[in-house]
């Protein structure tokens, strides 16, 4: 070596979108201007006290390391929550990660070499990039679009992209950052692609909780395609607990499953104390989602309203998940954003958002659309879009 | 695709050297055979109560994700911690880990591209060879030998295997799995070669706590190369807490901090349980560690002595951690350790080892050694022991 450098994965490892303008809202807050966080999906919903209870009862003297795939007790139970959910497994089928990203990096490390490809409707979850580079795997984006709510592609369009390296499609049902809830349907289309082209279908299930007005169709209901199917799950928003970092892989898969778990072994157990944690979710109350849906649904309903009713705004309504994409009258979302942090402010208040550029892997694609995270309470959104309004009227950039 | 298949370095991924006899021992087990566990470094030593009731009485209402570098509260007391042990940093300098596991994972990404080389002296902690693989990097041993207690082998031999693709050198202080601590001088060595190539040195002081006769030298202690030195570390082994799952990366060297930092943000945030477990454990006084350090010694003492006095086995003594290599009077030690569960018993009782294969990366290297984890108590070990030496006198492969 002619001098120490660092590597070029490292180089290429694209830095968070959704964290990059922390910067700007700190020099804001230091103005004493108040900021709504509408930027990152942090529930403000409190972690189920018996959650963290059970934690703080736990009665042990040595904090060992678990089974590489968890503990047994807790995929068991998994077993009868994901039964509950429609979705038949066993206990053997599932490998307890360190929140949904290792089952993400774990599922795109069993199943593609370096060089090999994902094809994943854009815009999308954008630590997605990260664990691809990290693989040395390409992303491979097929576009949807805001005029028909971010509706799967149509089949053509994944047939355009496949080639010899294509291994995988990724679906997030709902979707980061849209809310878009994938139909059976879809998912039937997804499956015929995968049968036919002998890909793997790897389905983020993160927000599976969280789907307004029609009923989530899990991948692993799809019948007949049991070894093409992986499940990268997390009760980081399920339970409102994402700092317990417990996340699963799960497929009927036997071959990947091992392989999977070869990598599991590597890097020895999950976290232990999220795992008590996420044992102990299970035993909530069947209509412990109840309310916690019924709160994000309002949230939705009063964000949808209030962009629609913005001149030049358009809003599709999310059926899942807690996030928006709105189209805004815009010349730059980046710059918007920034713009709302450095130079604007409304009654002392400004609002975080996150530009949509960041979930497209297509160059300049996102450019007039924001990702809004309905993570506050309904005053706070209120008056999150009171500023997002006026900042529409007064920003320099307006098209 | 022609069908679906997993990927060549899923398929390249080592089975756990350690884990793979487990399913001989728990048929040893069913037949009512009591097996002593010297295979794996899962200490009898128990989490100080402090440390678990400081996560039992934490008081918060929603489970967060934390910062990327881990809570900025943490991080700058494990300044304090550091700096009692010499190593001068500051908060910025490190970045909390899901476990050591994660940091080698991100020192090896975040450094290395796919084919380059990382020099590693052999016998080696086993599951270095997983995260080469997931990185597509080459481990490339040089051999260490029992014969001087497993010391740095010299300069020529490191000079020997450098190439252009080498980047990195890895250093496990006080070593697992042999037990030898590095001197000073042999550190100074390692940073002339690696000034001298503009390399890495990747130091693990997972063990830094269990030195039993000479104080403990850090990489991070060397002065003239800073940006040269990654520190891997964990709390596992020095609290006795590896299921908290939380370790650190560190470096002065602001380029690859920031590199490591896009690993980091891509999986959000290290455990939080784990992370108020690993705030508290600074507080423990200073004498903690004397009666740890006490009690492995006195083990230590005991093994090295026992094995030693056995017909044709010789043991180094091992300067730190709780590991010590053996060599035995044996053909193969994969056969003889799967023999002693399947085939051995003495009293009802057997003893579990890891045999040394499984630490080399040279092919057929380690097969008349073994590796003998010392984490259970004096009587276990004294049966143990008993166990072995019946065992290698009934051994049907035995020199």
């Amino acid at each position: 070596m002619s001098k120490l450098t660092i590597s070029k994965r490292g180089f290429q490892m694209p830095p968070s979108p959704i964290r990059k303008l922390v910067p700007f809202a700190e020099a804001s807050k230091k103005k004493g201007i108040k900021v709504y966080h509408l930027n990152i999906g942090q529930p403000d919903i409190e972690t189920p006290r018996y959650v963290l209870d059970a934690v703080r009862h736990s009665d042990f003297k040595i904090l060992e390391y678990s089974h590489s795939a968890g503990n047994e007790s807790y995929r068991r139970k998994l077993v009868a929550y994901y039964k509950k959910n429609g979705i038949t497994i066993n206990h053997n089928e599932i490998i307890i990660t360190t929140g949904g990203s290792e089952a993400i990096l774990f599922g795109f490390m069993a199943c593609l070499d370096a060089g090999d490809e994902v094809i994943i409707p854009e815009p999308y979850y954008a630590n997605y990039n990260g664990f691809a580079v990290s693989a040395g795997i390409n992303v491979v984006p097929i576009t949807s679009h805001i005029e028909n709510g971010f509706a799967l592609p149509p089949i053509e369009d994944f047939e355009k992209v496949i080639t010899g390296r294509t291994k995988a499609i990724v679906v997030c049902n709902p979707n980061n950052p849209t809310g878009y809830l994938y139909s059976k349907d879809e998912l039937e289309v997804l499956k015929q692609i995968v049968l036919k082209h002998h890909l793997y279908l790897f389905a983020d299930e993160a927000y599976r909780e969280f789907c307004y007005e029609d009923k989530h169709f899990s991948a692993m209901q799809l019948t007949g395609c049991d070894d093409n199917i992986v499940l990268m799950d997390t009760i980081s928003k399920r339970y409102s607990c994402c700092g317990a970092r417990i996340g699963a892989l799960i497929t009927r898969n036997k071959e990947l499953y091992n392989t999977v778990m070869k990598f599991a072994q590597a890097r020895l157990s999950p976290p232990g104390f999220g795992q008590i944690a996420g044992e102990a979710a299970i035993d909530l109350p069947d209509n412990y989602f109840d309310v916690t849906k019924a709160a994000y649904k309002a949230r939705r309903d009063l964000i949808v309203k209030r962009l629609n009713a913005m001149p030049g705004v358009y809003c599709p309504n999310p059926g899942g998940a807690f996030y928006a994409m709105a189209k805004l009258p815009i010349d730059d979302s980046d710059k918007f954003c920034q713009w709302l942090l450095e130079e604007f402010s409304y009654c002392n208040q400004t609002v975080m958002l996150a530009p949509a550029t960041g979930f497209y892997g297509s160059a300049d694609y996102g450019k007039d659309e924001v990702r809004i995270a309905y993570v506050l309470n309904l005053d706070s959104l209120n008056a999150a879009m009171d500023c997002l309004e006026k900042a529409l009227a007064a920003y320099p950039g307006a098209k």
